[in-house]
């Protein structure tokens, strides 16, 4: 454990600003998701509905905690690519069945399994923060949040039940299998600088990128599509998922405290070897790998060491190439779109690939 | 939290041993579960392949972690229930389809779903103690245990399906939200001296009895039984499971550490308002009560306290109360076979109830 806690805030001095080559404009960037969002606005809300009714409970706690996660924020980026993949497939249409609804509260089931994922993240690494509120471990207690998390997966798995679907209860149920893989690779992989880059792309594309790639497949399947399309957006899916998550290790030495919504330098604390701290020790000459034997492989660090982390990340160009890795990632989700006919929500997912990359949070 | 730690170990002086009324024979009790082992033997030796088997993953500390909870020992109770009432309902017929080992197999995920919660219960109460060995948590820490429980959930319904049938998915899912639900509900009456009789059946029917009653339920449909068959068979199962808490709960107050295989006293040091204690709290006078609220309510507690609640306990019969009412749903749980003709396997089943009443451990 690091000799200080994961609470203390970094000052901002020792942020890196993300520097992403041809960014886009940071307002046609935000406006991409944006369209994204009002394409499916009225799925979307729907699917709002349907996560607050099913964290109903008789047991009090259980709303409350799981309102605190669920209902109070996030991007909803993941019920999102449910939405859009299914409208993108032509749901509804004769070959789906059912009331026009099963995208929405399969969304909802997806939403429900990435917060149950999100609860019991934050109890194995202890984090304070989450979407810039005080994470749910930290309001409610570590038990509280490690069983309504078992209640929320419970839930989701119901609401695939009442669908009805085989296939899908098939892909999430398999999903769900490989995010807890990945979580424990990278337990497994913590404090090891001797992780390859395949290893690490491993554990992202477990505890993230499966997800992700569910998520887009299961709109396929209530669409009725045929099995391209459903491998096409589970390509699509897999890659910004992929994409996101680079991104996501890349800003936790890169952005600030505010901008971020959860405190800076948690990898770092937690030794996990993301690929920018990969880069940097690989990069590194003898005095800076012993730098990153003694704070991530030994997990001793005083509070001087967060910013000579940062110092040597930026120093060896770690954060750009990891965001250039997420660049060629989401260019190949991008290109797994190829399948389907222009349209403005096939743009609209397009974009959402440059949003992987670009966003500041 | 108390003031020492939940793994030092209660003299034995201080136990009390369990003094049921009418016992049966000790030899006779345990051969009853020993019957019910024996009726069933290949189908649970099959069982017990299949967890091995269903364990696997690349990720090698999950079969690891698991291993050491799912494989090293255990009564099978919940898979040897599936197992019994596939049987009992005569599986395999004409009816149920399959290869003859769907019983099997969703035996395994019962199993499944409660290691995960086993793991998952071990972070919540901080135990040290789990079948007499070192918990999980103890060994591999808490964070590998909430992950590892993701996967085995997950696990679980990888497996039901493969087995394909909605209904055994919609019995199981229920049971699972059921579980958290009852898991929180604990949580939130915990140092609630307040807590009725009936909330506390509440805690004990989702903690464990919800999969008791699904465990037997799922049993009577892949055997493709009738619905009196399969409500009959939930309604052994409730039953049985709240009369096997129900002597749990007694037994951390009675039995000695050796013969339990886990810490004595648990339950008093986390503050559990088990029955035990709601009885002994009503019937206390007033200076008995101040040692509950302070002990229970307010949590602190010093090395005597535990000798002194065992006392309390003694002195006004909880333990025999408590027992006694497990041995009326123990009842309860025998006249729901009542349905089924007569047969070695419906006696073993009646047994089994003697031996969840009876048992030592």
């Amino acid at each position: 454990m690091p000799a200080f806690g994961s609470s203390v805030p970094v000052g901002l001095a020792e942020s890196v600003p993300v520097r992403v080559a041809d960014p886009p404009h940071r307002g046609a960037v935000e406006d991409s998701l944006g369209a994204l969002v009002g394409l499916v606005g009225p799925d979307l809300a729907a699917c709002n509905r349907t996560i607050v009714e099913r964290m109903a409970s008789p047991v009090e706690l259980i709303p409350r905690l799981a309102a605190h996660l669920v209902a109070a924020g996030g991007k909803r980026l993941r019920p999102l690519l449910t939405l859009a993949a299914a409208r993108l497939c032509g749901y509804p249409d004769a070959a789906a069945g059912g009331d026009g609804l099963r995208h929405v509260r399969l969304a909802a089931c997806v939403e429900f399994i990435h917060s149950a994922t999100l609860l019991h993240d934050d109890v194995v690494d202890e984090s304070q923060l989450r979407r810039g509120l005080a994470s749910a471990n930290a309001v409610f207690g570590n038990q509280a949040s490690v069983l309504v998390g078992d209640f929320l997966f419970a839930r989701a798995f119901q609401l695939m039940v009442a669908d009805g679907s085989l296939r899908v209860l098939e892909i999430l149920s398999r999903a769900a299998a490989t995010i807890a893989e990945g979580e424990v690779l990278q337990l497994a992989t913590q404090n090891d600088l001797d992780t390859s880059e395949a290893r690490y792309l491993d554990v992202v594309t477990g505890k993230t990128a499966a997800l992700f790639a569910a998520a887009c497949q299961v709109g396929a399947v209530v669409a009725g599509r045929e099995a391209a399309a459903e491998q096409a957006l589970a390509e699509y899916g897999l890659k910004l998922g992929i994409a996101f998550q680079l991104v996501d290790d890349a800003l936790d030495y890169a952005a600030d405290q505010a901008t971020l919504g959860k405190t800076v330098g948690d990898d770092f604390r937690e030794g996990k070897t993301t690929l920018p701290v990969l880069l940097a020790y690989a990069a590194g000459d003898a005095a800076e790998r012993a730098f990153w034997e003694r704070t991530i492989a030994a997990g001793e660090q005083s509070e001087a060491d967060l910013a000579q982390a940062f110092r040597l990340i930026r120093a060896h160009r770690a954060i750009e190439t990891t965001i250039a890795r997420a660049r060629d990632f989401a260019a190949e989700a991008q290109a797994a779109l190829g399948l389907f006919s222009s349209s403005p929500l096939r743009q609209a997912m397009l974009d959402a690939a440059d949003y992987a990359v670009c966003r500041a949070r």
